[in-house]
């Protein structure tokens, strides 16, 4: 039997994402799960925040971001840095975190984690409450012992986060 | 150690979702993993979809799309359907089933998956390889027994997928 339960986004399991950004001499980290690919060619991947959070800022005047996609064991950076505003200190200090050189972009990666998207802004889509900021893919690193000779990256060895209603989720492979 | 892996859209993992379109008599479903929630107010879902795909011209003229969210049960359902083109025959015959009545649009739902979320297109945003379908929710149905009192989802009873590169995955709690 069906219930109905009102009109809200439920769309789960999402995946987990660290957005670092920076403009001028200030850098940030925001967790976020309102993330996912769009587009093969040109390769694109969409992040939605909401206008208020200080990332929002800083990505809106640099016109770009890092996808850091963390490891299990960084969920407790993770939880913090959904929960914490780095209008008022740096959150890669704060947590220990190495501000990584980029290849394109100015924006630093999250070095302790296992993957870096860089991506340019292309666009950005006013929604309602949150912004759509859709970002090109202009190069991607990876901890070189996940990558297999032909450059795709070992999901099983990586043991992403994905993101349910509030709690975070190990998975696990199926087939 | 880093490893520079190319222009690629990495990010993983990602929602596995079996989306159910209509035009006319005609029902299709396809199964997708490029779709994020992308704004709570008003509450909006993108998907995107390749213009080659035949769901792709059904959405298109009717406007609307169900988002059917798989248990882990239905994995076999979601192969196929990502797979196979509906445009020579009825997924939904083919199998076994059952073609909801939506509450708020014409397209059918999914009624052996655990949940439907209804969408009318507020938007179709040309990408590149891909459109970017944005969606507004306007009903969502769940099965009885996954819902606690206050209408949110147990996502733990329902078992939901999660994929990475060509991979279903099991989800598993952490904290």
């Amino acid at each position: 039997m069906k219930k109905q339960i009102g009109v809200h986004e439920r769309l789960y399991p999402n995946p987990v994402v660290l957005v670092s950004s920076s403009y001028e001499e200030i850098a940030n980290i925001i967790t976020l799960a309102w993330v996912g690919t769009v587009c093969s060619n040109p390769p694109l991947i969409s992040i939605s925040i909401r206008p208020s959070r200080f990332s929002h800022k800083l990505i809106k005047q640099s016109k770009e971001f890092v996808i850091n996609i963390p490891s299990e064991a960084q969920i407790d950076i993770c939880q913090y840095c959904g929960s914490k505003s780095g209008e008022e200190f740096d959150k890669f200090k704060k947590l220990n975190l190495t501000k990584g050189k980029s290849k394109k972009i100015n924006t630093p990666s999250i070095t302790e984690c296992p993957i870096n998207i860089e991506c340019k802004v292309k666009d950005i889509i006013s929604l309602g409450t949150h912004d759509l900021f859709i970002g090109e893919v202009l190069a991607t690193s990876s901890d070189a012992e996940l990558v297999y000779e032909d450059g795709d990256i070992d999901y099983d060895k990586l043991n992403t986060l994905t993101y349910c209603m509030g709690k975070y989720y190990k998975i696990s492979g199926v087939k």
